[in-house]
């Protein structure tokens, strides 16, 4: 028996927002979600007009007039996309929070750690979830990775590395997706650091299943009048042993959207690249190299409950977005039911949130003193 | 201003049948449809249970009910899926063409020539648009590809070859997929040939801009107890002087769905391989070799307007099935008011049915004849 | 104890000819050959200020001269390299084996089928031995390629394709390499086919243990001008069953010497592509892939044997071509000791030049019957 | 006119071991040195019969009785190369410099600071030429991208990251090889540092043309009982502004001999990774990547002139071991004439030996200050 679909929201993503796009094939995917109403801009004007483009049944002038509006319906949202710049997300989703409308927010979770505490001190007291779309754990290949390193196929770990790395700002990078990325104000204490850093960082530590000891940051910002870093180093110290480092640039050319983690324990290593994110390679210690593939030969339980079609027919990032989407539904229809959201479900929370801008703020601090060794 | 989403019925793809599902994420991923109807399987108890499970507001006993059902009512559906059997195909297809419902056809044409031609004869006389939904051809980089011969890239061409390599059949297959399949009565006189030759056969075609002359074809079927081939070698002529080769096989191991097309003129080649389908080798002769992405520097408008998000975001299968869903939708919009179908929309239509069919024919003439040349 | 290194001579190879050089460092690679004598060019001239810049001791102004001399000497040579152009092969061969001197002929064999067999029966008579450097025979990988065919790693073979594509006839080739290659006189009556498509069948058959039944060749002289194919298209039928294809062409830009094997069973494939040699996919039906490496995991006798360093630090073509020398090299020191050559040695012999001149003819012949099925 | 062979000499390099092998084939593959003197095992039993293995006509129990001897002699050896544990290079170096005889030394310069000063004094009062086989440095790609970026190809460098990572040492590792890396007394204080993480240094350093402001470096000793390093996150500061980091590491399973250079500067980029070593990314800002190749379509002079066979056809670590020998052979040649040594012969130096004592220093100074940022 179908569930009725999941009415939702939208705060942000209007006109041709890159991320806002994304949000709503991810929710339309798998038909788990209807799109019933938005407060698409701060801007009124544009966030109708978007509105009307889009088809919306309902749209606002400003989120907070949305959450009081849905909250009072009897067919309102049960659950909302915030996909604003950084500085937002706290106060809407608090807004949404507060009425117990689930929230769907896109990362880093806010731009400061005070505004982090605020929304965490509102959530830990909210009935309604929160998922934080760290899409790229929504990967098959990134849970069969999971899975063999929690059933020991690496051995003990001793290496996690990771990198993210982009060339979107080699040059004066501009336009709407440039722009509030390089404010301070609107975008946090970390450049590329809080937008590309904290994907890998959270890939590295779901995978690994490792929580971070230390690390020891060295950041950059190479472009012309830029202030927030567009490049970072990190030396990592995991928990129980484990080294690694970090890289995260959006000014090295030739590089798209170039997130790569390799772990290697004592018994074998993996190593994924999300420009090809169908494969896996599993390398077993003194045997040949193996590839992985996304629902083929050998595929774990989440590898094949994230996947759609069978092996050889790609699978892409909307579709690992859309996994996440899909899991909040699962998690939505338990709540609907006044069931307990199954524990299988392992779309990114809150805490990976609070985690993940505790990264940032610590790779700030330990760059600003001359890379020490600094706690998150 | 948005569209209202066209709605849309569907004839088989009931359970667990792969491109059902396929089909209803297509038509899902950018929002232009809603499945409101289904005939979904030729069993109604298991039709009723599908519909019931994929939440369909109607659910008939068969296409033919339905046809006749849907085209009384004010709202019943613009346009139909058929993801049946092949055999199915040309009957369901006329059913709806004849009452001015669109169809949206899966491959090949049908299982016959004959009923490839009442299909053809129907259509020609019907206002409704018909497509066949040869996927591959909505990919970005195989758009780009397109565009770039028809500018001249390639100079003169002179070798168009194309290979679809699977292993799937290598043992005994089982389960829905193969079973039909490997029936002469329900998938028609090809094997390999004419569940994915046809596909190879469509995007050399469709990228090349070349009509074939001639064919020599050795078909095989390796599989024991087997009656249709699992194996394809086929020489090529085109019109024009060019060369080729087009292999299929389901019979080798390590090949999950390796198509790849190669076109080489007489100032450059072109290599696509659609398990990374975000990639398009463009090498000049004499020049370093390019590698272009999707949505990538030096994207051109094709591959653009088929993209949804930015170069290093990998798109997939399924996109590039919605790409065609889209194309779709653009054209029964236009029909709507009474406009002529876009002349910029490049989805297959009856007559890439057609050619396909008779493809088939050749290749199995062909081999009949010791590998003859014959004329399609 | 080592043995004095083979004194050896050359014919042909004068100046830059591109294969007189790589003939030159295989011989030298494992030290097992002293360069002593040459006629380098067909003109004296020419054939000293080589012979002068080589440092050689000794430079004859002909083949024939230099038969004679040196097989008059004490330290005559033991061995010639002919590395002419193909029409000068056979009478070449014939003067030095009729001395008892080791013969170590480019390929392929000779430019007729008269040619070869008037070689053929000299050198049968002969107590000296034969070798002709299909080179690509000696990778590591292919090897292992042919010990896991031998030992069931594949099953019952279905499939050998193999493909070999170059570019740099696409335009108006030009330059010693491609003077002579063009010319029937001088290159015999295939063009790629002789030149590339012989080391691909040989490569084909060295590795699969199969023997040819028929094929079905499609020849092309795409250049303008151009008597000789540049282009073949050829469809396989192996005795015992299995199918093929070969495509030889030296008219597809981006390929630089693309020579890729791919064979396939009832129990796995196997493929391997020149341009990467130290790699070997292995592919075991419903496993995972496996990437074998030279002198890696998993590695075979024949892999190790043939490698020099460890796995990761490339060995490439000169290193497979040298490996060849090499087995010669053993071959020629049991000879000098009176010994039965070892069994073990794989490098090719005249049988396989008489294969590769029946292969070539049978091209030719089946393309001027319009493609016709023929037996080599 | 050809030049007499070199006489060449060599200390160390009996029985299996790996890098005197190496040595010998990279001497002899271009013809330019004759192999006539050895000490090849400090172990003089096994010296006598590894000399006799290789046919060598003088063998010597010790190289300080080979320096005295082969001084001596008319037609002593003009070169030694020293291939010994790093303990050994200072003094044996030492005895042939001072003796007027090149010496090829194998990397790292010495295991000590002290002995690196030691021989450097020695090296800058001797005539004779010093080459440290820093082999990487040899590969024709590597000449390409040294002289990109040294024409401005990349504009203003910002980025230089290299890695080098191999997995043998993941167990407990064992042999001839292992024995001596592990102990400090003979391999200095840097495990993998010293071992492959001075090369991966020397060849950022060489193709950039940067030299190093400061670093900041985390080593650690994973396998069991080992006092030396085998992994090593390096963070680096390039003078001018430049960043990069440097990760070797012998525990890493699944890389063979994985060394890999990523340069980025506000133009473009270059990849290139030692394992498919006749392939070169390059990547300019905002056009379509390029796949440069050996001796292919946009090579470099340096490229050329480092190749021996044309594309395509793959060169390996053997060929770029030899070209430093071959390079060093002309300088050879050079100081036979009396004449200055060619500048644009690129061998590694002595400097390039202190600058890797240098690195290795200070990243254990780094390492044992918690990662404080240190100059080399």
């Amino acid at each position: 028996m179908a569930e009725a679909p999941i009415r939702l929201g939208m705060v942000g993503g209007g006109g041709d927002a890159f991320i806002g796009g994304v949000h709503r094939i991810a929710a339309r995917l798998d038909g788990h979600y209807a799109l019933v109403a938005g407060a698409l801009s701060a801007t009124p004007v544009k966030a109708r007009a978007s509105a009307e483009t889009l088809g919306l049944p309902r749209s606002y002038d400003s989120y907070v007039e949305m959450a009081r509006a849905e909250a009072d319906r009897d067919d309102g949202i049960e659950a909302v996309a915030i996909v604003t710049p950084n500085h937002v997300h706290a106060d809407a989703a608090i807004a949404f929070l507060e009425r117990g409308i689930h929230v769907i927010c896109d990362k880093p979770l806010t731009s400061t750690m005070v505004d982090a505490e605020r929304l965490a001190q509102v959530a830990r007291s909210s009935d309604a979830l929160f998922m934080l779309t760290h899409n790229y754990t929504g990967y098959p290949m990134i849970r069969q990775a999971r899975e063999m390193i929690a059933a020991g196929d690496l051995g003990n770990l001793r290496l996690v590395n990771v990198e993210y790395v982009q060339d979107w700002m080699t040059g004066l990078a501009e336009g709407k997706q440039a722009e509030w990325r390089v404010d301070p104000a609107r975008s946090g204490a970390g450049g590329s650091i809080g937008d590309i850093g904290t994907h890998a960082y959270n890939l590295a530590c779901f995978v690994s299943g490792l929580r971070l000891d230390r690390l020891a940051a060295d950041l950059d910002a190479f472009g012309a009048g830029r202030t927030l870093d567009d490049n970072a180093h990190v030396m990592l110290r995991w928990q129980g042993g484990a080294k690694g480092m970090l890289w995260c640039s959006q000014v090295a050319p030739g590089n798209e959207n170039a997130l790569r983690l390799r772990v290697y324990g004592d018994k074998g290593g993996l190593d994924w690249a999300q420009e090809e994110p169908n494969k896996l390679w599993f390398t077993p210690f003194g045997e040949p190299k193996r590839l992985l593939t996304r629902n083929g030969a050998g595929a774990t339980t989440g590898n094949t409950a994230m996947s759609r079609v069978p092996g050889g027919h790609p699978e892409g990032y909307l579709e690992a977005f859309a996994n996440l989407y899909t899991e909040a539904a699962h998690a939505i229809h338990a709540h609907r039911r006044g069931e307990t959201v199954p524990g299988d479900l392992l779309f990114p929370t809150l805490q990976d949130g609070m985690e993940g801008m505790r990264f940032i703020e610590a790779c700030v601090r330990s760059s600003s003193r001359d890379s020490a060794w600094v706690s998150p």
